[in-house]
């Protein structure tokens, strides 16, 4: 606590890092790019996992476990994802170490332990499941087939940013087999819009839904839907995405089914998923320069209670605060009462504000003897006044309250920061200007997507679903177009 | 369903992987050694996480994700615990594939992409946690430190068996640092009655509380700490762990803290772990020819209902069960009806047996209009006709009642197949002949252990806690000993 953060308007990058390893969520591990989630961080990452796992339980989802390791001869059986994968897979080669003969004390790998066929640590699991699937699947009464894994994950990223683009993630991934491609993208979708309430009602971020260009489509998949939201320094980041994967996993392992009608086909794929990247939006899209500002339903303390005191009155103030404290556990709100004496009031506040605590209570024994409490919310900072009497409820409603406002503030900087342009020029001067999404007209060929990504390290973040057919002109090459895209510099 | 199970009886092993397959438990994958965990199986284990998971946060821990590799260097630090797992270790050696030139379509491991250092995928995490804590402890403000983690873990075992050995599984693993040893060792201790009670009251499994021998001991630790149980085929398996790890790995990490008096020490460490091994646990105590006995409060489904009907009549009955499944799930009951019409109820009965499900009802269109139902329990097949009007209370007494007699019956086993012995040949005897622990005099040297180990296969489980110190003579080699030793064949 002793230095500030530093500003989010001199160095986001800095900020952000030292945001999240100063209120605890993560840091940098001894392995390249892999982080560990500290137990503040992973109390976040506690409550979305529950959550999503139940929206994914209510749609009719089960939970599976599949190995972490995949044969490469498996990996390899869908061509385009093993491509896509490729460059960045752990791979293991041996399974036994022995006493370095030249070290005393060490351990070097065994020659002798060399694996028949390496094992790909899983990047994404679509070929260790399908090749499984395969002997799950023989009729069209063992579909739909939905299946979701909470595992990790390994993808051997160059450069890595702690919870944004690690080595090593946690993640969620859906994967199912219908028996029509109407219904597998029905689920895609369903997904979908799973992903997006889930990050608008509990991340408080607003997103784009939309579809990804071939560009930027997952490696085996057919279409890529995805939800897109936007930071504070106005990039683009990917929250989730959900995949429609035709019949080419079912083809590439062979998953045929007898139709009702007794023919045999092969079946239908979707994939989706959401990862500990969330956790970096969740800092991004918020947090200021006092520290993280976390939405209540997800914030592992919601309430943090201080107690202002003269020596020796401590311990008669506990037992007076108690009933609030008490009156707040019963609604179900998480309190926790920081009744440390070996630091002051001041130095209380500003490490629940750098920990986002969403309202914190301050009371001494001139408050309660005037019936109130001092009350401020992290959002605003905003300081209040509040009777005791009524505590328990006005808490309740000021949660619910700093949850909307969260969100209406990140829409407010979404909508502040989307611009239509209608040419380059423009599309250039809001990129470098005020950034954020940029809605503009292209021709639909990946060369032109591929030019403006060089010339501007703009990206097509997504097709929006909202976005109406439209006639217009391409921004690069003026060649028609027949809707626009959003595209932004993104994470 | 068409095939019966194999006989316990018969082939205790070969009922035991057919009874995990075909329950839909889980099933062996293409990767060696590694399982696919099948929904009905992760139920199961996610209710099992859900339980011990609460357990340990009302003993004040908490949760964080560590890497899933460890650097070869780190994990030769505390040199006891590499050298233990040195053998079963699977080693990322490359990061990257790339075209095969010989084999078009297929990949190949990237030489270029060789990594300076090995990485070992975690045997289990000491390594990598405790030097994570160099940089979380400095004073004995940071301490106790109480963290949990849940994750997967590769053992390369050579002859592995669905849940009870695999290469890979999934644990959590208890990982906390103390000012002093007294408390690391209580912390150890209170740990194993967590895993003793979770043992009994919701596996229903009554296991014996105990201490390893140095041989048996966890590889690091000063002192291990066991649970084991009995399956019903006599042998005993090791249900959960907790270690005292002295200050092993805080010297090995240089793990030091200030204590309030000035001074610098280092830490005391603990670990402990339980892992998907209990499904296997759960499997062998409790179930019979027919198939799987769960425990209600672990079963996935705790009632399932099956409509007797004529043509016809279905929906009509649908609507009438409709109140008692209402019933049921409002008083917390996992109700499944089981309204297929493309089976016959025998069918139905088998396949519900088969997995488990404690509590069946059958209802037709008579029972109703006699106000009555038919309800079986799966622990004692036992069926009776219950009134309809108070069932609700009568199947949560029910399945309250058969969590109490599987226990029972269990307790009642083990019991049973406890046998104190005077001589080695009246040891060897039992162990031949019924089975189950045996309870014997030995003099205390891992050289005595290890003959009888080689000549009996019978390991020693545990010093069981509550056995007293008593004077006696070893039943191999006739010299003084001052307690008895649980032995017993083991998984």
């Amino acid at each position: 606590m002793s230095k500030s953060l530093p500003k989010r308007t001199e160095d986001y990058s800095l900020w952000y890092n030292e945001l999240v390893k100063r209120a605890g969520l993560a840091e940098n591990s001894s392995v390249r790019g892999c982080m560990v989630i500290k137990p503040y961080g992973y109390a976040i990452w506690e409550k979305m996992q529950r959550t999503l796992d139940d929206m994914f339980k209510r749609t009719g989802h089960e939970n599976a476990y599949f190995p972490l390791f995949v044969p490469k001869s498996l990996f390899e059986a869908e061509e385009k994802n093993a491509e896509g994968f490729a460059k960045e897979c752990a791979v293991v080669t041996h399974y036994r170490l022995q006493n370095d003969p030249d070290k005393p004390g060490k351990l070097r790998v065994d020659p002798n332990a060399k694996l028949e066929e390496e094992l790909i640590v899983r990047p994404t699991s679509e070929a260790i499941i399908w090749s499984t699937y395969k002997g799950w699947i023989q009729s069209y009464r063992d579909l739909p087939l939905l299946i979701n894994q909470w595992a990790n994950v390994v993808r051997w990223e160059m450069r890595t940013r702690l919870f944004l683009r690690t080595a090593e993630f946690l993640w969620q991934e859906g994967h199912t087999a219908h028996a029509t491609a109407e219904e597998a993208l029905a689920e895609t979708r369903q997904m979908l819009d799973v992903y997006a309430q889930f990050a608008e009602e509990w991340l408080a971020l607003p997103v784009v839904k939309g579809v990804k260009t071939e560009n930027e489509r997952f490696a085996g998949a057919v279409e890529t839907y995805c939800i897109e939201g936007l930071m504070q320094d106005g990039k683009a980041l990917q929250a989730g995405t959900s995949h429609f994967l035709g019949q080419n996993f079912a083809k590439a392992f062979d998953v045929q089914f007898q139709t009702k009608e007794g023919g045999l086909e092969h079946v239908w794929g979707t994939s989706w998923g959401v990862s500990t990247r969330l956790m970096g939006a969740l800092v991004m899209a918020h947090s200021d320069d006092e520290g993280l500002v976390l939405p209540p339903k997800l914030a592992p303390i919601q309430v943090v209670i201080v107690p202002i005191y003269k020596a020796g009155q401590l311990d008669e103030l506990r037992e007076r605060i108690r009933p609030m404290q008490m009156g707040l556990i019963e609604r179900g709100i998480s309190v926790k009462l920081d009744d440390r004496d070996t630091e002051r009031p001041g130095y209380k506040f500003a490490e629940w504000e750098l920990k986002g605590v969403p309202v914190r209570i301050a009371v001494g024994m001139r408050d309660l003897e005037a019936g109130t409490v001092e009350v401020a919310r992290r959002d605003t900072k905003e300081k209040m006044t509040l009777p005791l009497a009524d505590i328990v409820a006005s808490v309740d409603q000021l949660l619910a309250d700093i949850q909307q406002n969260i969100y209406r503030r990140a829409l407010h900087y979404r909508e502040e920061h989307t611009t239509r342009v209608e040419t380059y020029e423009e599309f250039k001067q809001v990129l470098d200007g005020k950034g954020g999404f940029v809605v503009a007209h292209y021709d639909g060929t990946p060369e032109t997507e591929e030019r403006i990504k060089d010339e501007t390290k703009a990206t097509i973040r997504c097709l929006a679903l909202n976005e109406p057919e439209e006639a217009g002109i391409c921004i690069l090459t003026g060649r028609p177009s027949t809707r626009r895209a959003h595209f932004a510099r993104a994470y």
